[in-house]
């Protein structure tokens, strides 16, 4: 089997059966073999960075992701993408065609690279921001395809791999190499002897639900453990959706001293906190507001753990989860009756803003949607829903990259395909990013409901600065609902100003079988409650103005 | 003064009077420096990788162009841009505010950060694609300011600066400090002995203008040079428009076997070619096609000169170029009677295709356009055109880098302001790339003329691929007649699919006061005529196809 058909072959055993990316005179040796491949297929997108996005979004959805570009501008084009996968535990591979071995070895000067050409300046570049890269030979493409991808399985974050174009076309043992994780048993099982022991003492043994959790897929496992066990559970701004709002014991998300008093008690007061996935980050946790600090108690990683300060490395979390639904002592602790989510509300035909928006969309939501949420003020509105069951919910509260969400949520549509309703919330100064790819979202059939939130500028960044009117914060104001007209494809556009028009055109959104392309209007200022005093706190940690 | 002051004062030194980015909020104090500074202003782009485009194009122009970015998410967005400048020998200082010092020293996980966090990561990055970086300190701000902007003047090459926000306001003495480079008086004496040796014993010398001499702004004492001496003068790809088409002894630009005889004839029968600035890279050279090595003979660069393969370090073009216009021996050699340039053509009223194009494009030109010219088919149809004087002639033929050319142009613009017509020429798969900029060049108020060819797809990509058909190169057909409805500035559009309305659009180009919106229909395949045979020279070099 030829090298690219390997490469390809090797993804698709883990689900990848769809490929981001632009075509570039490098690369093509790559596309062939996902054309040939009968079971994968390429997407094209509007440029890399977008194409970045798009895989990290699919692998959200569908485990992993891929994204293939070419040398030196292509990739360089998508590594912020990557870096954001690698920030988030997302697993995206960067599949990169770069020259003919001869080229690389003689150092000639073809296009896009220097003037004194450096064939490795893009490799050295991503290995700050990826788990491993390899840079494949005749010599060694199958050994490198087989550890990057074992370890692409193993950590569930980004790798890159470099193909010269001769080397695509070597023939290679076709037998799949790569090997799925496995605890080491020793360290796994001192691991679930020492949890075992907290728990033992404890009198408020907590879990705790987060981002990684979601990355491994383990909300299933993670429920069984919380009903084998009879702890409360919650979770923190990133791993909302991981735990269902239906569950017995859990009192909705952590939200710091900003709301959800429950979650609050439990987590602060806890004597045992076993986390999953757990990204101790300012913006996840309101400001670092627990009074302890995680690895106090368990907390578990997805390739190792940490027990009261002592690591046991190559501990895999599903390993660690199934050993704890097994071990850990029940306790039946009943939390009071909670009652989580915004109230009804009702219209009043108001201007449109925050105390009606996300209340709204809380109806609108149904069982099984796929959420992307744009960062800035927008994440705060959805901490405070009540979701149905088995939605998923995908922000990028840690990397934080504005146009991130838009094409991230073309990518989970393409995971997806028609099982499930994407559903992306954005605000126009991030969509603005990467808006473009909207079209390739419409050409491909997508029926995504788009809601571009337009509240005049970087409303986040407003109230980050000295000043809400500071010019650097406003951008132009785009008709976007021309937007859906640049790109001729199916598509049903509204908008709204006022509570009445927004309950109207979520109504209508209902019945389109097409994508939903909608416009919503607030003032400059307008944001869900609990942001302000999150953003205080965040700002003052920050010291962004003036020392 | 404090450090961000200084650092925008220095900078507006070497001409910067406008920086390109968006706002971050690690970077504001940035970007309070750049507002207080009364000669300093900040311009707003859609994301990063098309600020720093708009940078390039602006550096091209005036000499130096800056990006500012934020930490993480805006720099990593802007590297393919500053790696395209690097490699094009274009100077853009990244300029990326980063987290406060203490942050940095205790390792915070605070947002835009890995969950490990590496403050250091992306200046590692950013090393393998600038000419140098700097990450200041309180204690280092003034000297590594100083020694940074130094080497980009000397270098006329990327550099990157990373300021944590606390040091930004740090005072620091406000003197200027950078030095402005001086060439080593021994180097430049042997450097001019050894070509004036060369050039005694020649009988066929030839001047060569490339693009770095473009970016040392060294085009009139270049032509000084030519007058002086009386020898031929030609360019490489990357030199159009660095030599006016009317100087005596100038045959046009060097298209090896497919045109332009005179121009080969001279540079293959040379017995001393003495070159400024020259690129000798794949495409710039039509596949390495001269019969010698350059620096057999004199290769003049920016900051060093090779003689007969030895090098001399320190001796900058401009001081080398002053001595050679004093020393170099006087020959009349009269080159014949050539046409350069399309003959005029008449309309036909037929579909709109190359063979009318670029021809009608000679026409349009007038002294003082500054155009910006696309990667892909287009710039071989600008080869063969001949310009009036005083016209700038962008491309990037190293890095070639898809979707640069409208950022680029609109960074231009801000640049030239009034002074001097922007036509951007692009095709519609390299526009839609980055083709949100469009809005902000309109609602600055910019004039550009924009030329979009839309020949349905990545046409160079078809060429290059073992079939036009390949699937993943086409691209998805957008209305751009709308795009600039998107935008709601002030704009007129037009379209053509035959010569007869190409030459009516173009005629009322020129009456209007507004940007120019202009999209051109071809057939798919339908390609300047020098382009097949190049792109098969290139192809059979590169062994894109399956090896």
């Amino acid at each position: 089997m030829k090298v690219a058909d390997y490469l390809i072959k090797s993804l698709e055993t883990l689900g990848i059966t769809d490929f981001f990316g632009l075509p570039g005179d490098y690369n093509f040796n790559i596309l062939y073999a996902i054309n040939d491949n009968p079971n994968t297929n390429w997407i094209g997108c509007t440029n890399e960075l977008n194409a970045g996005y798009a895989a990290d979004g699919y692998a959200r959805v569908k485990g992993f992701g891929a994204v293939v570009t070419t040398y030196g501008v292509g990739e360089l084009s998508a590594i912020n993408a990557v870096a954001g996968a690698f920030a988030e535990n997302v697993p995206v591979i960067n599949i990169v065609g770069v020259p003919k071995t001869s080229d690389i070895e003689n150092k000639t000067l073809i296009h896009h690279n220097f003037q004194a050409p450096d064939y490795y300046a893009f490799e050295r570049a991503f290995s700050n921001v990826v788990e491993t890269t390899a840079y494949l030979t005749s010599k060694n493409a199958k050994s490198e395809i087989d550890r990057v991808i074992t370890t692409f399985v193993k950590e569930r974050r980004p790798v890159y791999i470099a193909i010269p174009i001769d080397v695509t076309q070597i023939e290679i043992d076709g037998n799949i190499g790569f090997e799925y994780p496995e605890s080491n048993p020793d360290n796994l099982k001192s691991a679930v002897e020492a949890i075992v022991n907290l728990a033992d003492k404890s009198k408020k043994t907590v879990l705790l639900a987060d981002a990684v959790l979601k990355r491994y897929r383990l909300e299933k496992e993670f429920e069984k453990l919380t009903q084998q066990t009879g702890y409360p559970a919650t979770n923190f701004l990133m791993g909302i959706g991981a735990i269902n709002t239906s569950l017995k014991n859990y009192p909705g998300t952590y939200l710091s001293d900003y709301g959800n008093d429950t979650a609050k008690e439990i987590l602060h007061n806890t004597d045992c906190l076993i986390s999953f996935g757990a990204i101790y980050s300012d913006l996840n946790t309101f400001g670092f507001a627990l009074p302890y600090d995680l690895e106090d108690f368990a907390a578990i990683y997805g390739s190792y753990t940490v027990v009261n300060h002592k690591r046991y490395n190559d501990v895999m979390m599903n390993d660690i989860l199934q050993e704890l639904i097994k071990q850990l002592p029940q306790k039946v602790i009943n939390l009071p009756e909670i009652k989580t989510g915004y109230p009804e509300l009702e219209i009043k035909n108001e201007k449109l803003s925050s105390k009606y928006i996300y209340p709204r969309l809380q109806e609108f939501f149904k069982e099984g949607d796929c959420l992307f949420i744009e960062t800035g003020i927008i994440p705060y509105g959805f901490a405070e829903i009540k979701l149905p069951d088995n939605v998923t919910v995908n922000t990028q509260t840690l990397w934080g990259s504005i146009g991130w969400a838009t094409p991230a949520a073309f990518g989970a549509n393409a995971a997806l395909k028609d099982k499930g309703r994407v559903i992306l919330f954005t605000g126009e100064g991030s969509h603005q990013l990467t808006a473009a790819e909207i079209g390739n979202m419409m050409h491909c059939g997508f029926k995504p409901v788009v809601i571009v939130l337009n509240n005049n500028g970087y409303t986040v960044e407003r109230l980050l600065s000295n000043s809400p009117d500071d010019n650097f914060n406003n951008i132009i104001q785009w008709n976007y609902l021309k937007l859906p007209e640049v790109f001729a494809g199916n598509v049903w556009t509204a908008s709204a100003k006022t509570d009445e028009e927004f309950n109207t055109v979520l109504k209508m959104a209902e019945q389109q079988d097409c994508m939903c392309y909608i416009e919503i209007f607030t003032e400059e200022m307008d944001i869900p409650s609990i942001t302000q005093k999150t953003i205080n706190k965040i700002k003052e940690l920050k010291n962004t103005a003036s020392v």
